[in-house]
């Protein structure tokens, strides 16, 4: 019985390995490099977990987060954020260390790193194949050539092509999520023929958690980066790429106060918690920040909704509750299941498994 | 000249502290008790410009925040959050080193706290004019009666009636923020009228930042406790409760690349540094995440606004560039003024002065 008295971040570590070893399996069996992205976790000792699914290469989001993991024994680490100029040292010091790669854009970027890297250094071309926030459009085989040539004769070894899909996220349904995929992966096939006569090993990498779950991995795909998929959260669920049951984590809330006449409760759980994301479950169009289920000290229960999470402000969330919620009372306990497990796990900085094992990450 | 590689929150120190002495003038002013709200900067030091401008009292938003300022000298604290029963030992605890005032809303957390409580300790109704988070209805005079019923003759000491009108946030023109705080204060005095006949020493207090920044303090209140003015921000500058060189705080992100073709710069600077909360700019329907302004190494300029924070994930934030922010370049640097300072402050978890002073908080 776990002795919960302010909102802690609950792990389920066999729903966590289960989702690790799926996509590892999936990788494994469609023979393509499994490099799963550890900014959902950010933890050494979950990273163990994929360590021993059969991970050896990881993506990161920030050099913070390569020098945290190359401390705890990584060391193939790409950081799939536009290489940042400021942290040249801390790149330098990196690479002298591990096998790292960077994500270029531009040529001004890539003349940077050519003066500037003192150790071998891979790196990946970002491509835009319809998500709009980075990356050279898959069609801009002028500006990739610059990139090329800019990077020349340099610390600089380029590796291939990346692409992050997040325009999946706003697919309405599974339709539209094989249209993306499809769509990127002819850009990314195109651009390795074009450019396979000089750079014969080129790899293509992809991943986001919606197509990497939902869909086969698309021929020709050298490597995936999921990672959300680790915890999964109500974002997921609303896409179709997991069950309610394959979420890994839960904010375990305090209720505070209960509103019978508007029909909902009062969490001890808020922003600070939980993050401000928001989704929403159709056909009901209005925003959700989580969803509650019951919680009985040692587990929680998707099969006992008790509320949405409908609003949220610093500490406070406001649990729109179904029947059954109608019956907590303060003093009580809700497991909230989050929208955005990345968010929440960044926020709470640490893990607390139903075995009562806390979980450190490089925020703890 | 400051050194800044990644995201940082910095303090303008000059305009916090001006900010508090304002705030602290106009209750002096209007013989009203200042009680800041301590949510917005969770920091130590900053506490201690308040107790320079002469705040004896404060407000938190949580025990684990009344148990940090209770270690740092403070001896008068509100907890504004409804009670969480399950906090009762640590409740307890800080009740028998200062004095504490809890919020009660229902009969049955006054019944619990009348029995479980060990050491005095004085608590507020919450009182809902219209904001419908917490709080019994102003006209549900009934239930107030039960609770103070329900607190009698125990260590509970009943100080009178609390409200927080965070309908304010939502309100569209000065002429409602007056509204709003005609309705409550007509609300809040005539509960007062009601009660003192029993309890003659009432206290009424009231205290969202919009209110107590943009308007006098309306006859009849004793207290106020607003949190968010410490610092301001986007979302208070779009209320019209400062303007823009009132904001005391920029997280100051490096750009790490520019797409020309669509006047948009990426910044690393994302959800998990600004948080997800958004406003927007009249006429601009838009949501933004922030407002980017120049750096200069030193300090940031407001009158030179480079754009837009029109989208962020986890690290990423997408700059909607204005003419000037075209010029901007990777391994630049541009300073975001928060939409909701108190997210980004406690997603950053210190500050750094322009004097490059580190500046800790109970995160930290």
């Amino acid at each position: 019985m776990l002795n919960i008295k302010k909102p802690a971040l609950l792990l389920n570590s066999d729903i966590c390995t289960r989702n690790i070893r799926a996509m590892a399996a999936k990788a494994n069996e469609q023979k393509v490099i499994f490099r799963p992205h550890f900014k959902t976790h950010q933890s050494a000792a979950i990273g163990d977990w994929f360590r021993e699914a059969g991970a050896t290469a990881i993506t990161v989001s920030s050099v913070s987060m390569a020098q945290y993991f190359a401390n705890n024994g990584w060391t193939d680490i790409t950081i799939a954020f536009p290489a940042n100029h400021l942290e040249i040292d801390e790149i330098n010091q990196l690479a002298s260390k591990i096998k790292l790669n960077l994500l270029i854009e531009s040529e001004e970027t890539a003349t940077f790193f050519k003066e500037m890297l003192n150790e071998e250094c891979g790196f990946f071309i970002k491509i835009d194949t319809g998500y709009h926030r980075t990356g050279i459009a898959a069609s801009n085989v002028s500006l990739i050539n610059k990139v090329l040539q800019a990077s020349k004769t340099s610390k600089l070894r380029f590796n291939g092509f990346l692409n992050h899909s997040g325009n999946t996220y706003h697919a309405k349904d599974r339709q539209e999520i094989i249209s993306i995929q499809q769509h990127t992966s002819e850009n990314l096939l195109r651009l390795k023929k074009n450019f396979q006569p000089q750079y014969p090993d080129i790899i293509l990498s992809v991943g986001d958690t919606p197509t990497c779950s939902q869909l086969p991995i698309a021929p020709g795909i050298n490597e995936i980066r999921p990672g959300n998929f680790v915890f999964f959260d109500v974002m997921q669920f609303a896409l179709g790429s997991c069950r309610l049951e394959d979420i890994a984590v839960a904010l375990v809330c305090p209720v505070v106060a209960i509103h019978h006449d508007r029909q909902e409760a009062i969490i001890y759980g808020g922003a600070v918690h939980l993050s401000k994301e928001h989704t929403s479950l159709p056909p009901d169009p209005k925003p959700i920040y989580g969803l509650a289920v019951s919680w009985d000290g040692k587990s929680w229960d998707t099969a006992n909704l008790l509320g949405k999470v409908s609003s949220l402000s610093q500490e406070h969330g406001i649990l729109s509750l179904t029947q059954q919620g109608c019956n907590l009372k303060p003093g009580g306990l809700v497991a909230v299941l989050p929208v955005h497990s990345c968010l929440t796990g960044n926020l709470m900085r640490k893990y607390l498994t139903l075995d009562e094992d806390i979980i450190e990450t490089m925020n703890s």
